[in-house]
This record gives structure tokens, sequence and C-alpha cells, in this order.
């Protein structure tokens, strides 16, 4: 039986699902100021801005520091379905962003509970808190569906 | 007595000296194509655009991808006067750089020979051939005047 999602992850599953529709590995990220307000939501979109760091936990994290008019989303909090990866959990970092809520994890390039566990690093001065497994089947199933239909 | 420095990381020098000049901790990035040709330049803006992603390396991975309309920059090499962080780290590999050439080994959050060592991760997918140490010297005392003119 599937979880009842919260509805930021569920906003997130939606950025991913329009990023699969686009083309581009379905990955989606919403981000929420101190008082639960949205201020950025996006999707992976490295493929039609020919951008490698163009993975959607970086595109919010900027439209989220331009709102903000601050390089760091100081009580904010991120919704992503997928684990970040290296490049992204540095970021969220950097971001000081609070918290971090993920749906499904990413043996091949997360960098959360994977690979270099970067906020776990003696060289990563700022760690969110952080919240796995909230949609994990429906994430799993996402990305399977997807990867199945390019084959 | 200092080393002579090969002309591209001269010029990533320039671009360390002209963020130090806007105010922004001093690091340039200078990526060349194949056949050597400057297609990026760039210094770290995180301040002046309010972007916790905006390194000298991003940057110029950003404006390369642009320049060769392609996320991958297939044989370019990168020249940065520090050694790059997790983010940048993971953006080279995401953009599969062909080499790395760094001056200065950064301690307090170098991913590539210090804390995650990103490259060697088993959760690294490509991993350019790097080169440190050049221009070490001169990368230490462009940092160390920075930050001591700002205490």
């Amino acid at each position: 039986m599937r979880e009842k999602l919260p509805e930021l992850m569920l906003l997130a599953f939606a950025e991913a699902k329009a990023a699969a529709e686009r083309g581009e590995v379905p990955v989606g990220a919403v981000i929420v100021d101190a008082s639960g307000h949205v201020i950025a939501a996006a999707g992976n979109r490295t493929l039609e801005l020919k951008d490698p760091t163009a993975h959607a936990e970086m595109l919010a994290i900027r439209v989220a520091a331009q709102t903000l008019s601050s390089e760091r989303l100081i009580d904010c909090d991120l919704y992503v379905t997928l684990e970040p990866c290296a490049m992204c959990a540095a970021a969220i970092s950097f971001a000081r962003l609070r918290r971090i809520y993920f749906a499904t994890g990413d043996e091949k390039m997360g960098a959360v509970e994977h690979g270099p566990r970067f906020f776990n690093q003696a060289t990563c001065h700022h760690a969110p808190d952080v919240y796995s497994g909230i949609g994990e089947s429906q994430g799993q199933e996402l990305l399977r569906s997807f990867f199945q239909s390019r084959r």
C-alpha cells in the first residue's frame, strides 16, 4: 500500500514527472521558507539547458536565493524526489538549508547516504537535518518506468 | 623563487584577482577546448549574484557548455586557482572534463585531495586527470592577502 505523501513532496513529484515528459531524468525539487511558503520548484533540465549543473536541486536553490535576495537560505527546507548527488549536497550545505526530505536513495550517484556521504565529512561546514524514504516506492516507480520507456 | 606559470593558469589568476577586487573570495577558472582555445573564463561571484552555486568553476562550466552547445565538455581542460570543492568536483565529473590543473590545495573545503576525494569515490563515474601545485605559492599568497585585508 502506498503511503500518503506530504503536499510538498507531491509537488516535488509533479516537477519530476514534468521533467520526464521533457525527456529529462525525472527528479523534482521544492524549497519552502521558514513559514512553509514555496519559494522555488524545479525539475531537472540538464539536457534542455545543455548545462551539466542544472539538476533540480541546483535550479531550485538558485531560484530561492534570488527570491530571498541572499546566497544563504536560512531556515529553509528542501523536498526532493531523489537522494542528492555530491554537487547538490555541497550546494545544499553552502546554502545553509535547514532540512532536506528526499524520497528515494540513489546507490549510483547519491552522496548523502551513499558514496562520499558528504554531510558527514569533516570538510562539510553545515549539514542539514536529513529525512529520507518519504515516498520511496513512488520515487523508485517513477525512475523505473522512465528508464524502461527509454530502452 | 617563483615558478613561471602556464599562460592559462595566469589567466585563471587574473580572474581570481578580479574576483578579489569585487569583494569575492579570489578563485578563478578557465576552460580550454581540445585545440587549446579558451572557451570560458570566470571568477567567483557568489556574493554579487546572490547564488551559492556561483563558484568560478561552475560559472566556467556553464559558459563552456553553452559555447559548445553540449552538457558534456569532451576533451576540454580546466585551469583553476584553488582545489575544487565537492560541488565543483562533481560538476567537473558530470561535464566529462578531461584534465584539471589547480594551483593551491584547500584543506577546509577541497574535495579532490582532501575531504571526500570525490574522484576516488566508487560513485564518481568519470574522473579527470588531475595536476596540482601549478602556482601553489602564488595561490596561497593571493588567498592570504585577501583574508588579511578583510580583518
